[in-house]
């Protein structure tokens, strides 16, 4: 049964609200699987790695030196562009994105300024990230 | 009367997303009626203090030594588990919380980087917080 | 047609969370036609430059001298305050700004703790800020 074309908007934008919430969450766990399913098995991903089909990102998720002992991507509410009825819609999040050393570690912390474009899909009944475009907008302490 | 059950998901779920927000006013200003208003009478607080109550909680607050001179929670949008109908859910909110020294302190600042887990409940027709799990995921300067 | 009541406001919340996120964009981007757009014609902002009418407050941003070299403006969610039905609201928005130096500047980097306490008025079918009050709650470093 069609459900009123608003209500399924903003349902849908609460679906999209999470899918960042989630990313975070699963990164920082560095729980690849749960990562690998926000993603549309045919998309891509322009980011740390370069542009890459989402099975190779996985697969370098999985596989990638681990140069920081952990991570918390701490994401604001994403701009939201969706029109209704609509199966694709585009998602801008900011992130600060803390790379963190061991506790002890006199070397300095990795802090980014981040920020994701995503165009988003409906597939199989849930929202995933069919492209991404990552940029970094700043970085701390300086490279090199 | 009754509404339409995805129209009630909706007005719940924006509900439930201030919880958090209001925590981080009323903390800041170290409004701590205003942080009781937010936890069930009933409730328990895993945080700073260990494991208590939440009439145990709130009394720390109200008590507490103040070591710094504010603070800032900065909150991001909180991952929300809550089903259709329901009067119990569950939130999961990353925050950074900013605790600073008085202008001119040549002492550090202290910065966390925290998650707070907090089971949600319908009480007296408003969301309010029955058991929170607070857990410093890093935090800066290193203790000790 | 008139729109069934909750979600009616359920839409206008989400158009009112977008505010602070395109906001957040335009300026970064130093795009202050976009800001324009977000305030009201007849508005005011009391914020950096003291209590200015919105065109003066635009007019400040285009000729205001340019000391980082660029910002990034990363909010929490906005704190909604809005009745069903109501063509005014209240949104209450804490954020974490970066005034950033140019690459391989030995100049610090400027971070302040702002708290944003719009008045939103519905105009010609979009929601705007009539009234912003904008508070430092911290910077880093000291000031002086």
């Amino acid at each position: 049964m069609a459900i009123e074309p608003d209500l399924a908007w903003l349902r849908d934008v609460e679906h999209l609200r999470a899918l960042p919430q989630r990313y975070s969450r699963a990164i920082d766990e560095r729980n690849i699987d749960a990562v690998a399913t926000l993603f549309h098995p045919d998309g891509v991903v322009d980011g740390a790695f370069g542009l890459l089909p989402v099975p190779d990102y996985i697969t370098n998720l999985r596989t990638a030196e681990r140069v920081f002992d952990r991570s918390m991507h701490v994401l604001g509410d994403p701009l939201i562009d969706l029109l209704p009825n609509d199966d694709t819609g585009r998602m801008d999040t900011y992130a600060v994105v803390y790379q963190l050393r061991p506790e002890g570690s006199t070397e300095a912390d990795l802090v980014l300024g981040m920020r994701y474009v995503d165009e988003v899909v409906r597939h199989h009944g849930n929202w995933v990230i069919s492209h991404r475009k990552t940029t970094t907008l700043w970085r701390r302490p300086w490279p090199g």
